[in-house]
């Protein structure tokens, strides 16, 4: 690495004194590993950056790193006629710039870094930020940090923080970000890794140089850990779609040789919604009822979950989600239910016969039917109030105002109240058709049967691990307390578990 | 305290000068009063932080403090196979751990303790936090602190920070968070306070160690804003229920043998939930319209409201939430009125009913009726509007963009407006009703006339307050302007009040 | 500017290092640019600062600042009882305080202001930070810092920072906010600058002591980026309100001779809010559309837009939110149409009058009107279900979890795809009434007609855009391309652009 400018050494003093310190004490105690060495004395911590680029994104990285307490230098072609940089900030050509810093931020368009080839010279022994993203994947035969490695050979190149986004810069949105960082200097990467995790961002370490396709290519993710839990909604909802459309409309036009296609608009929408809608959320909580088993058969929380548990616990956040936006669409399927002409018509047409076969007591209220359809609704919209509360303590802002218990007792107990309110608002549906053989068309179950079986699996296994003597188990096992008894070896982990 | 390690002096230099200049002053000026000694030579200000523990909250904590500017090294049994730990950090066995560092984090399980006690004479003269809790209140005898201080004697336990989550530390949402801290010693006590606030925390002494238990208690707490709300609520429903289920259903049944039970599960529901949340609002402004007359009263802003005032004011948001639940329940079961049995079944016999008695004009179209209703279901939806708006704006982050004039006009002016709006609706449900002697069954006026009589009043008041000559002289005695001629004395507390 | 106090001088040092070096590289590099020279010599950055008042703002100021590291007395005029202040401060006399800082943040309000003038001698040089604000605008002739700099003409008073809460200062909200700086001193500006980008906050020079009236105004604001997007909100329903309360209710009068005004209460908003909504969604993408087909008709994405074109872009978000309340009034207004009287009224006249007339077969079942009615419906409530999730995404906390490419792509794809099945359910609506004479009463056509012709109008020139070989040119465009070879000038801008 080129030696700072004479002017910058006084100010790096705290920083050396640092590394002194960390490796006096490496020095003194044989014990102690170093997990990362906290700089060396050659590593670059520099004080002042540079950052090559004045569009959106180098002014908000710009402002940001001045809001660290860096001091930040622009290189720009044109130092006079730049336009508005940040409070504080100073601006050169790129060669007086590069000159003065030991990093350089390049926030300049890969179609743009030729510039770069022309000043190798001043950029030996410096370390170069890529923070370049493309618009598509795969439209350059190599990643923009190799390319950019191969214009300037004599730089340490790292690859990262490409998943900033300017808005997320200026708007100081930062606090606990990951970032990923990749390329064949560690010392580089060290020296980056140490300014991110001032700017307060979560460094996470990728490899070598050849990652830099990868980490180019997450800012053109799209909801990654939605791509599961759609999978299953879509697949939930065709499913469902298609055995209704078969049960219902096909049944009655092969059978009773009746037309009823224009109920698939709204009728089969109505039924389909609220099946998918309750498997998502019983899928919500079976991870969870899953992993409690496991950890009550091997009688210790020290083993990992297997592969496919870990990925399904991880989103099921997102399951949630869709399950309310299931349940909103029932919701409001079910309000426009009396304005359809279909429904309209229907009751029309039940008075006019009513009235033309002149019964005498043609209106019998039947007592049950009351009780049992207001049950129906009351369920119903107690089960949507608390989806809408379980929805509103996902949103960031309040589930971060809320301290750890409060989290845990609203997705869990009022999660699996939700679960217990719909998987009955399910069964009350069908109370009294369970057993008529006359729902068993083409000995097919309702729709409504098939979606009420994870639920109820769920509530029952939930409801046995809440027995007190299976519960106090589950609580020591989670507590670290191990049913073999524990080495030596085990027995740390345990200490160290909080 | 025991000195820090050789190679750590140098790094504490900036803090000496703090404190020596800051004691510096105390002795030069006489008449400043130090609040809080800002540490004295001996205090323990490290810049490298020792944590016992690796387990998810010792991660999440070394990260943040990494990020903070910190240097960390975790203490652990097997220091070289103790899992993924912060970049930056070190890692060592406890008994190295514990001579780097003067303030060592306990992010260990209380079970897990005993290994402390062999290892005190590496403690001896440490700053020991004790960020522990436990699952469930009383399960111990002594508070963890407590426990943890008998057992190294020769160590400084300070109890505190145990309110944080490591879900909160990794995600960096800590700015503005109140943390509490207890111990016997000012100066460890100090030490924590100083690198909590750098952590951007607030802090708040609770006292000596005997607070511990106190302390621990704190996360295991539900709501706790929330329980005079909820009371409210539960005991205003509960009555409210009981005295319709009085005056409707039994009624009918006593004084005309019907049986009208079925009306329990929903139309009950749609007249408690309104009230209620009619109410419930209204007890959001009133507590505004007290504190404003007792002030006009007094004449002074100057003095403390009564402790009853002052804790009804602080859960007025909780309070307006609840309301908008209510709300958004009775406007669910005004949506599903037509698709349930019974009015289905009322609509159906009133036509044949109709028709049978063969009357030549059977359906007079009543002018005033259409308009009064319109009118009616026009106001329910504005209110019901404003609500959801006034619920968006408590969310904290769109709470947190708007400035202080925003959030007081829309929490005050709207919210009056909302206030105003849902309360007409309620006059106009009654409109023709007041003066029938019908409506008075046994001698009870109904429902909806009990909860207008809140409303009415805070809006009275309201309009009472906003009279120019009385809204005059409320901004100034907000303004600091006191009635009677203050003295010298509270002439200050004016001027260093905005 | 005075010498701070000699106990001052040793924290002073790494400020002053940082100034040298400033200097130096300044010295040493003649082609550098200093935008804003990172302190001289003589200018205060003070690690000690004052604030005068120890009311809720001077207290949360307090906090904030200890938690930036900074050290903080209190100015008081009686320090021995001035209430509970933040954890670290000092508090003195005014006069010990003033003279222990060389920043003086002045957290009084401006009616006691009088006693900064019997202490000017111990405020000579001093930067003051005038943080005041008034109730209304233009209750004083001057400024409340053209007041305090007129009191006290030896200090360099610097409004400011005015726009802050103390509610927004104890949370922590400070983040990327923005605030305002005017004085007459460009080196006290400079201090109060740097003191607030540690902080965390982006400064904004408006110049001059000038200036200080119109910065004490803006903390009287109200939602200025909603006042564009209200008015066209107001207008357009004022103009569609009057528009079909003339072609419905008076021209039923004047033909028919039938009063149906009571439909004005309820009727005819439901026509109104899912017009003015469907109009406000399409003006959210109209200004993108425009911006494509300008930067395709310039060639270039570096001119600057119209300012009327930046004016409307700003606020598309304000302009989308508006419309989603319209889009939800129209829901609310559909869910209780069944239960209107007027319609339950009509639904039971028809019934009789079909018996009346004794038809034989008087309910044909129209499978047309059947599929397009649900038609309708369902794009209605698909739009509904995306205008929530637009909605959901313009919340800070959740679009700030967003990476930039997953905000794009809801607010642009779901946001056209909103606008298109909105359209839809328009046309829809219409769908035989277009060519029917009936339809143009008074040869006026129908609202709906109306509505849709904006939304068209976006839906086909986004469609034009997304030809491929538009689209490509438009990529490459924007990303950085210019049609005119660019001259070398032209050429460095695009290369700083990311």
């Amino acid at each position: 690495m080129a030696s700072p400018l004479p002017g910058t050494i006084s100010i790096l003093n705290q920083c050396v004194n640092m590394t002194v310190t960390g490796s006096t004490s490496e020095e003194m105690r044989p014990e102690s590993v170093i997990l990362h060495p906290l700089g060396t004395a050659a590593a670059p911590e520099p004080d002042l950056l540079c950052i090559f680029g004045t569009g959106d994104l180098g002014r908000s990285l710009g402002l940001r790193l001045l809001q660290s307490g860096y001091r930040v230098v622009y290189g720009s072609r044109r130092p006079h006629s730049c336009g508005p940089l940040p409070q504080g900030a100073q601006v050169m050509s790129h060669a007086a710039a590069a000159h003065s810093a030991s990093l350089i931020f390049i926030c300049v368009h890969r179609e743009h870094y030729d510039f770069l080839e022309k000043m190798t010279h001043h950029l030996q022994g410096k370390v170069l930020v890529d923070l370049s993203n493309n618009l598509k994947k795969g439209i350059y035969p190599e990643a923009n940090a190799t390319y950019l490695q191969r214009l300037v050979p004599g730089a340490a190149v790292v690859k990262g923080l490409n998943t900033l986004s300017a808005w997320a810069l200026q708007n100081g949105l930062l606090a606990g970000k990951q970032v990923y960082l990749c390329g064949d200097s560690a010392e580089a990467k060290q020296a980056v890794a140490v300014m991110a995790t001032k700017l307060g961002l979560t460094v996470l370490d990728r490899g070598s140089l050849s990652a830099a396709r990868e980490l180019e290519d997450f800012p053109l993710r799209l909801f990654p850990e939605w791509r599961l839990p759609l999978s299953v909604a879509v697949g939930l909802t065709a499913f469902f779609f298609f055995y209704l459309l078969l049960r219902d409309v096909i049944y009655a036009y092969v059978e009773q040789d009746k037309d009823i296609s224009y109920r698939i608009m709204v009728s089969l929408g109505n039924k389909v919604f609220p099946i998918v809608s309750l498997i998502m959320l019983s899928l919500c909580y079976l991870p969870g009822v899953i992993a409690a088993v496991l950890q009550l058969y091997r009688g210790t929380k020290y083993k990992r979950f297997p592969d496919w548990l870990d990925r399904w616990m991880v989103c099921r956040k997102q399951m949630g989600l869709l399950a309310l936006g299931f349940a909103f669409l029932h919701a409001i399927y079910t309000f426009i239910i009396p304005i359809r002409y279909a429904v309209r018509h229907k009751l029309i047409s039940r008075v006019v016969d009513e009235m033309k076969n002149n019964k005498t007591t043609p209106f019998y209220f039947d007592d049950t039917e009351a009780w049992g359809t207001d049950s129906f609704y009351l369920l119903g919209i107690l089960g949507l109030l608390l989806y809408v509360l379980l929805g509103l303590t996902s949103l960031p802002s309040v589930g971060g105002s809320l301290s750890w218990r409060e989290f845990s007792f609203i997705q869990s107990k009022l999660g699996h109240l939700t679960l217990f309110i719909c998987t009955s608002h399910g069964y009350i549906y069908g109370w009294n058709k369970f057993l008529s053989p006359s729902t068993y068309k083409w000995y097919t179950p309702p729709g409504y049967m098939l979606c009420l079986i994870v639920p109820s699996v769920v509530l029952v296994l939930k409801l046995l691990l809440l027995l007190p003597c299976v519960d106090r188990t589950l609580t020591r096992i989670r507590q670290g307390w191990e049913r073999s008894q524990p080495s030596e070896e085990t027995g740390e982990v345990k200490a160290t578990n909080l």
